[in-house]
């Protein structure tokens, strides 16, 4: 059956979104798909990870978007707990390997779609592999950490203050945890410039997060066959419970040894319509690289959002229509507790990387008009070019409403606006959503200022 | 003393926003500033009054932004309860009433800026200026109403559905009474389109507000010489207090007796740097009108952040700086209790009238992650031009979330972004922020599938 096959490795945000999509324009006469996934998962919010471990989130079930049995209602082949080994590109093939039988098996496609994800960051510790040493990256890690939590654990310490690391801080602070974040950084957050990290550092210690800075971790302690501590080169941390929230890297070996390219990110190298080679080999989420429109490098961003746009325009594509996906410019949202955190765009230290010369901004509202009930503070910086004014990036920290205002940033990044233009955006006002002056405006009069003193 | 003199008549948002950034850049030996304000309050927010009245802003101080004592110390001679009654554009001076004693004086200009507001309209109903009945303009009418409003009292009707009408249903709800709304529209707030007015209608109803929809007032019933009913041609609606919601029209009588420019929409005309004359009469905020920057029309738009703005650009021209006005792409949002709603560009109706044939997109999504905690449903409506794509307005209606979402499609159509180059924004997403794909780019991508079809 089938004119063409289009087979998918790795069931997650990219290659799902890719499969559904290609399905809905093709038929199953028309093109079979098999999507082979080594996990006992798909099609789920990696995000959610945090929340489900907290409690805000009652169960695995509700963060699979769809299950197996509904990918495969839908027309798509979906192999569970199947390992993809190799590629052949010249017999245009992929080797697979069952995890349970041990039998080995080669599909042949059509077109084939990259979508193996990342992997974390594991440094090679004494004792990183003890039990009470978690990973978070997935549905797996999830459940086995769940299940290791104890009521009579009292302290635990996340390795990594990026924003699994804070998110993570805030589950387990919600279990009861004692909890300490352990970063090498100047300040948690490295996201954000350091200034903008102080904020939330100050913050986090305000809910009882103890946060070591600049520290290295040098090893776990083991005791009893189980973590115990996290060892710094300053100090010993006692630990009952000890998870790693140090990022990721695509996960590209297979790819690599089938000799296809990868960028300095480390992440597969892709067209604008997100393939790899012309001739039927695509890839999407937290496996390639992309465009940051800002500074016209390419970067590796890990984000289910941009994993589902991918997998939507490879879909598209395959299913004989068009679409591209033209670059990032580097938009993230975060919280721990009540404090939100949004960025876009390039940090100082990125922006100086990419040779810009510019001003930066500080400025100090409220989410809502200042006598509004509940108005709360809230910093945003702005980063402008010296001379242009054009808006490098802006981060934003403070309470109710400050993240989900970046947005707003993100789309003026995208169309490279200056800080004088922004002044004049036509946002939204009222006296529970904003000052009459939106912060977002009141950074960029700012900004504007500066650059126009620099001239 | 000073070199120039520049005299604004009006002392609220965009008055003192002018003489306030003249003032920055100028000295008081280079520039003396007067301004004249009929009224006993300056730099207030009007848009504050409904939660004044509502009990949620405590006190009339909360909404005066700065005294008439702080502009003054700032080197300003504002002069309060002084109306302007002509321009004499010859002599170059404006005549004017000392409202208390009855003296008149004239005083001279080098820069003029006009500045008088709206004024609300007030329909010739029999009764109309009986006790009882309120607009809800100005600080005083809040004053006059809040010293109405008593205990035994137990039905209002608020007479017009646009925004100040629903937030003054709001107010009056909270202050126990009944309230029924009462609109010549289809659908409350008529700045949507009738099926997102109706997502209005019903919550209002849900909030237990009743909402009589395409009904005229003919008169206010009048009793003991009080209000006690608005008639209808459909009915009576008894009413202890009655609210005019009825919006405003530019307050022009003076510049229009002074033969300046007046546009169809019966505001001021200015060009981009906010001058009605190049000889030194400039106009900004609710007097004048704007470019709308997605239809190409002018029209008349009464918001405090504009009419900020417009404050800012006078006074840092007449600073010998250089500011524009761009225009404005139609972006407001308001919220009746915990339903909030934000629109921008144009209703269909208005892209009708302007001559777009387009295609229409509406979509449910929510405000965060559908498993996290407190997700709630949020509708998206989404005007693009046929063919083109060209993205033409936005509507939302939703909980949590929702209104300040609008900002993202504003930046949006200031750039005439189409529907498939939304879908790929890099909007922030995490579960208690977004659902992955946010309702903005679910809303882009139907709009886009729609255009696509149409082609």
């Amino acid at each position: 059956m089938g004119n063409e096959r289009l087979v998918v490795i790795g069931g997650d945000a990219a290659g799902m979104s890719a499969a559904s999509q290609a399905r809905r324009r093709r038929g199953a006469d028309d093109l079979e798909i098999v999507v082979v996934e080594r996990g006992r998962w798909s099609s789920y919010s990696a995000c959610g990870i945090p929340y489900l471990v907290s409690g805000a989130v009652d169960g695995f079930d509700a963060l699979i978007a769809r299950s197996p049995e509904e990918h495969r209602k839908r027309g798509i082949d979906l192999r569970m707990g199947v390992e993809a080994e190799g590629i052949d590109r010249d017999r245009r093939e992929i080797t697979v390997r069952d995890l349970a039988s041990g039998r080995t098996d080669r599909i042949g496609f059509d077109h084939l779609v990259l979508a193996m994800g990342a992997v974390p960051i594991r440094p090679p510790l004494p004792g990183i592999d003890a039990p009470g040493v978690h990973g978070v990256q997935n549905l797996e890690d999830a459940r086995v950490l769940i299940d290791y939590l104890r009521p009579d654990q009292r302290r635990a310490v996340v390795i990594g203050g990026g924003y699994i690391g804070v998110e993570m801080a805030e589950a387990l602070i919600r279990h009861g945890l004692e909890v300490t974040v352990v970063d090498r950084s100047a300040q948690p957050m490295s996201t954000l410039d350091p200034d903008m990290g102080a904020l939330v550092h100050e913050a986090m210690e305000g809910m009882g997060i103890d946060v070591v800075t600049e520290t290295e971790v040098v090893a776990i302690e083991v005791v009893d066959g189980r973590a115990s501590a996290v060892l710094t080169a300053d100090g010993r941390y006692p630990a009952d419970v000890v998870v790693l929230g140090l990022g990721v890297r695509p996960n590209t070996a297979l790819a690599r040894d089938a000799g296809l390219p990868l960028g300095a990110s480390g992440g597969l190298s892709t067209d604008l319509r997100m393939r790899v080679t012309a001739d039927g080999i695509w890839a999407g989420g937290d496996c390639v690289e992309v465009l940051d429109l800002v500074s016209g490098r390419r970067r590796h961003v890990a984000l289910g959002t941009h994993a589902n746009k991918h997998g939507r325009v490879i879909g598209t594509n395959i299913g004989g229509d068009y679409a591209t996906f033209p670059g990032v410019v580097g938009t993230a949202v975060s919280k721990v507790c009540d404090l939100e955190i949004g960025r876009t765009g390039l940090r100082e230290k990125d922006a100086a990387a990419s040779g810009f010369e510019f001003v930066t901004a500080t400025i100090e509202s409220t989410g809502r008009a200042g006598y509004y009930p509940g108005a709360r503070s809230m910093t945003v910086k702005m980063i402008a070019e010296r001379i242009t004014g054009r808006v490098l990036g802006v981060q934003i920290v403070g309470r109710d409403g400050a993240a989900k205002r970046i947005d707003t940033a993100a789309v003026a990044l995208t169309h490279r606006m200056t800080a004088e233009d922004m002044t004049s955006l036509d946002l939204g006002y009222a006296p529970p959503f904003s000052p009459v002056w939106d912060p977002i405006l009141v950074a960029a009069r700012k900004a504007a200022q500066k650059v126009a003193e620099g001239r």
